[in-house]
């Protein structure tokens, strides 16, 4: 019999140390998580949701990276994990197309500030636990399986990877982590239909304030089944029409699939980010003139059209999973930043024009993370790229200098300069930290 | 288009009202869920649960019933709505197997905590809640509509009914309100394979408390889709082969679908309690010896067996879904209570072996709320009982004092005798009360 549940429990209990690739991704996945629940700190979802918890926060003490309040800590899970999150700008795996690094490290900060964590202790469990949900999405959703693109992959499988880094550093048995991993699943929940308003970065939120939890109630010994995972009823059954329950555990502790987990270099969906660099490429050449185009071409990838083939977005939320917003914002301000996805550049009259020249067109030729790109002016010219692996892709993931730049462009939304730049060096040190709470430290909200 | 969200929304908004029939079931589900919430907030579910919560609850006025502890509000609901479920004597809305009743009122009466609810108030709001979970549970697995047996429907359908009766106590707009029903949906959870497990009476549990908080922030303006039940990627998509979408809104505020929500009799699933009516009335028959039975030949609707044919349980939790089990502790106690229930019970090794004589098998003839029972007898006597419709049916639903019985059962085991029965009355007159938190004064802890 397959035992999906425990096997994963056993690798969250016994994996002792990273294989030395894997810890180097896992800082830069904590970076880029800072970066964005910095750059995300003051979204307005994220302030009406601070504002809903604060009237339950007496006496709370728990941090929200860049902002002042404080709360209790599986509430400061949910708000930093949502953070990050906010502007589409978080981690992504692109098998599954879930956003694996919040849901874990927003737990698991929140739990160092009541007990001692090392950065090395952090650093293992915060790759554990994207390993274990990018495994469990994978389960639901990478061929064999049958993918049901309808669930919000993030916090169906958020919520598991929360429970298996919480786990780890509570230090619980393979018995309680079975369970944690099971009364995890029970909350995994969310679907396609919230995105465009604040619940799509809320949900995330909610997964890793739930795996948080249920981790808390295992180290008390609230069970769940031993089965919850692979059982009857159980999560794959009811989540996919058909699992692939090998894909969970399958070379486990060998292979990494959260070295497939990969940081995006544009707040918006990573479907649009080949485009993105086409359309960058093609606004930077000089004396290009964004008034004089007449035509946006683009040959893509049938998924982008899926999930993002969205015109005349009214806002910042819609706007985040809209092709046609970002392709013309890109051309007209030769930036693809957080600027570009606020409501005042997404309802400027000159990008709404101009997003209403896009034709997007399935190209079978073009990969998940390629696109073709084509410009037409009006005096006859014609500009264009064809992107074979887009910036952020597995091919060509964001060099450390590129996570860097992204990192101060979001920390000095919420700290001064010269704290954002302390903040990241003490990131970069993460796995000789004597105590996490050293980052937390090193960024007061202004 | 099908509007179901706001249609919703605007019932909730609008009902100002209840028919007198409907008010008098409310107030009946009312007196069933505080008797429940007593009789089971020393189940050791419920503990560790508190046990978790505690840490978290420096300062916290929230009251749970029957218990010293004090903890925040919408813990307070989580663990309220547990305690409700934890015997699995609940009330069920048996078209959907759903039991409304807690997810609702917990969360309603924490936030009457905060700001004063008259019992009058506190009513109408309640039989909302209850009939917006009834029919959006109904739109999933109501014929036409095409069941999904998997889901755990309480914590699927019970975080919609929380969000709606929160929302009507707190006067949310109806757009609020849609952003209430919608930000619940996106937390609606849990599916069976969790069941025999702590998992199983957590769940209605989170319900209440997502469905509590989805309202707290819809209140902040946080939103969500409009169309979050009915839309592409939604509730009914997601959790439905096929919904009926019609199930939801058909004559909403003229049929009352809270009307077929009813009491249990006896604390397990409730499709094995027409074989408790007739193994009662055998056990009971004068001169009988439960030592000599030699077969126990059931009769059952198939549902019955697709929920609870269950052999050997090895303790409470498992047993609250075993046919085998509570028939032959029936036989063998002439009782069907919460004592019946427990670990030693369900361990005693005479109960045990009666059960491996259960033979239960479908039959045609016998609707969900009957059954036949045949007990054979080592002398050759043979007992039979056809129940067409048991006791707790909606052909023959509870009456008050068998209700008023019930509380005061389950009541004794968390207040003394003289506070459960001044409670009883307190509850009987919920409609008049001019504070609905005189119930909770009404029942101090031992």
């Amino acid at each position: 019999m397959t035992k999906t549940t425990r096997t994963l429990a056993a690798f969250v209990h016994d994996c002792n140390e990273l294989p030395e690739y894997v810890a180097t991704e896992a800082t830069r996945a904590f970076v880029n998580f800072i970066g964005c629940a910095l750059g995300g700190a003051h979204h307005y979802a994220v302030d009406r949701t601070v504002k809903t918890a604060l009237p339950f926060a007496e006496g709370a003490t728990a941090t929200l990276l860049g902002r002042a309040e404080r709360l209790g800590p599986l509430d400061a899970a949910l708000v930093n994990c949502q953070a990050s999150a906010a502007h589409a700008f978080d981690d992504t795996h692109l098998a599954t197309v879930i956003h694996p690094a919040g849901p874990i490290a927003a737990p698991l900060l929140a739990e160092a500030e009541r007990r001692p964590v090392t950065g090395a202790e952090f650093q293992i469990a915060f790759a554990i636990g994207i390993e274990v949900a990018c495994r469990v999405g994978a389960m639901l959703t990478v061929p064999p399986a049958d993918a049901q693109l309808g669930w919000y992959m993030t916090s169906v499988a958020g919520p598991i990877g929360a429970a298996a880094g919480v786990s780890r550093i509570l230090g619980l048995s393979v018995q309680q982590t079975t369970w944690a991993l099971g009364l995890a699943a029970a909350s995994s929940a969310g679907f396609r239909q919230t995105h465009g308003s604040m619940c799509t970065s809320l949900l995330p939120g909610h997964g890793a304030r739930s795996g948080y939890w249920a981790a808390l109630l295992a180290e008390q010994d609230v069970t769940a089944s031993d089965q919850t995972l692979e059982g009857v009823n159980g999560f794959a059954q009811m989540f996919a029409s058909s699992a692939h329950l090998s894909h969970a555990t399958n070379r486990l502790g060998d292979h990494w699939e959260m070295l497939a987990n990969v940081a995006k270099p544009y707040p918006c969906g990573i479907v649009i980010h080949p485009i993105l660099d086409g359309c960058l490429e093609i606004a930077r050449l000089k004396g290009f003139d964004a008034s004089e185009i007449t035509g946006i071409k683009l040959g893509v990838h049938p998924l982008c059209l899926t999930l993002t083939d969205r015109p005349n977005p009214p806002g910042n939320q819609l706007a985040q999973v809209s092709l046609q917003h970002w392709a013309a914002a890109a051309l007209v301000r030769g930036r693809a930043g957080i600027p570009e996805g606020t409501d005042e550049v997404v309802q400027d009259p000159i990008i709404q024009s101009l997003s209403t020249l896009v034709d997007a067109q399935p190209t079978p030729s073009v990969g998940r993370d390629g696109a073709v790109v084509v410009v037409e002016m009006s005096d006859g010219t014609r500009h264009e790229r064809r992107i074979e692996h887009g910036i952020g892709s597995l091919s060509r993931p964001m060099t450390d200098a590129e996570l860097d730049a992204k990192f101060m462009d979001q920390a000095q939304l919420s700290i001064s300069d010269a704290n954002a730049k302390e903040l990241l060096a003490v990131c970069r040190q993460l796995p000789t930290l004597a105590d996490v709470c050293l980052t937390l430290e090193a960024a007061p909200a202004f």
